[in-house]
């Protein structure tokens, strides 16, 4: 099928805000969902990628395929997704939080549209550490997004609809594929020229010392927020490069457990990431 | 929120074919998929609705919430949708039906998109006969389709897309609903102006006796299908009903669980409905 896609008539108005909102427990989804409402009855636009790690975890123990991690050679942490795991996974972002988040984006007066079929990616080559030794994991669908249909992602935003994304792409083989939720945002934030990335997660921001919330870093340059990053916060940055070294202005890590969370992180609570020079 | 929604510029051509192809075991998604790919690649457009019940039945007994029915002061069986049978049909329909469909219509060469928030509607008073006396059931989220954005689903087809829909919709509220399959497709083919609506189901059609499925009904007016509809069927022959007093010129009732099984529909296999003296 090779079907014509008409060339943008206009440079888009306004550049939507990407907002990524993680799935581990204690995300506050009603306050996500009801603070994006008013950003939109504002006058902003925006598009919400979600996870679904903990409503995957809760989803597969009950169904008894309980969540595995693997461990990469450079000592990344990572969901093993076998196919069984994929078709949980989605399921839970689907199913579950895709779900939740329009039944309350609608709530809240808005017009969510849940999507899945936007993005196209490719399968990663998994590699993992077992038993000291590292492996090729065949039968793993995790993958990346290389493609966004930016054309239709503008008619959905012109028509006044916030895009939900689950953090699920497609391959050209039509495979489901688990993508990290930040850096499809960062993808999505870089293919629509998006100003702001912001990030909400279940800590304040990047901390100096991870056990330690009094230890958050207001701003840092990209370098910085690198070289401070560790476990989980390790893809936030490799996010927030993808992001920055693209068109969009700034990259926000911010707590997503507060009442009014995007707009906090708008006004710069939480971390601030820049290209060079950080904004505070 | 107040998007204004531009007129349309155009009468968009050709109408699409609509499909709705039902959750039941034994159908067969992947010769659904294939077949939907020819027609595209033959010029058609499409849009395919599915059904939910089967995978909603295992997932429920997974999940330790078993499939209740119940039975309408009129006859009618149906599921008992609480919130909890709510949340699971969301991650079957969601997360294994749209999920499995997206995927198999990728795999044939198609640009699918899964979408959820589409379809606006209400929330149903739903009455059930319990003991012998009729009871208003003020937790039921079963509803009916009100409101279709037209001029979206024509971007996104315009755009190369086949829109694929679970039997979700939303009330104004945000509250996710459970509505009927065939009559979802009804008001879709409705809307968008389509000549034809394909219901695909694992019987081959309407049948006279309902155990002999040489039986079958080849063509029948609107009354003569609505008369020989027992069970499960009759919903058919409402949703029938609302595609035709449209502008929908004809309604096929066929197999899903056959080769090619959309272009056998559109060859006439299977039960064909139309307003007055029918085509065969």
């Amino acid at each position: 099928m090779s079907a014509p896609v008409p060339p943008p008539l206009r440079i888009p108005y306004p550049p939507p805000i990407v907002v990524k909102v993680g799935g581990s427990a204690g995300i506050d989804r009603a306050a996500v969902a009801s603070d994006l409402a008013s950003l939109v009855q504002e006058g902003e636009r925006v598009v919400l990628v979600h996870g679904a790690s903990a409503e995957t975890d809760v989803l597969a123990a009950s169904l008894g395929h309980p969540a595995r991690t693997i461990v990469s050679p450079s000592g990344q942490q990572s969901r093993r997704t076998d196919r069984r795991t994929l078709e949980i996974f989605a399921m839970a972002a689907l199913g579950v939080e895709t779900f939740s988040y329009v039944e309350l984006l609608k709530r809240a007066g808005t017009q969510p549209l849940g999507l899945f079929g936007l993005l196209v990616g490719r399968r990663k080559d998994v590699r993992a550490v077992q038993d000291g030794r590292t492996v090729l994991l065949r039968d793993d669908y995790t993958g990346r997004v290389e493609e966004i249909p930016v054309s239709l992602v503008w008619k959905i935003l012109d028509d006044g609809w916030i895009p939900v994304l689950p953090p699920l792409a497609l391959s050209p083989h039509g495979e489901g594929l688990n993508v990290d939720g930040d850096r499809a945002a960062a993808a999505i934030a870089a293919a629509l020229g998006a100003k702001t990335l912001v990030i909400l997660t279940n800590v304040p921001g990047l901390l100096r010392s991870v056990e330690d919330p009094a230890s958050l870093v207001a701003s840092a340059t990209l370098e910085e927020a690198e070289a401070l990053a560790q476990g989980r916060m390790k893809k936030k940055a490799m996010a927030a490069r993808e992001a920055l070294e693209a068109e969009v202005s700034r990259v926000v890590i911010a707590s997503g457990r507060v009442g009014r969370p995007v707009s906090r992180a708008l006004a710069g609570e939480g971390t601030v990431i820049g290209k060079a020079v950080a904004a505070r």
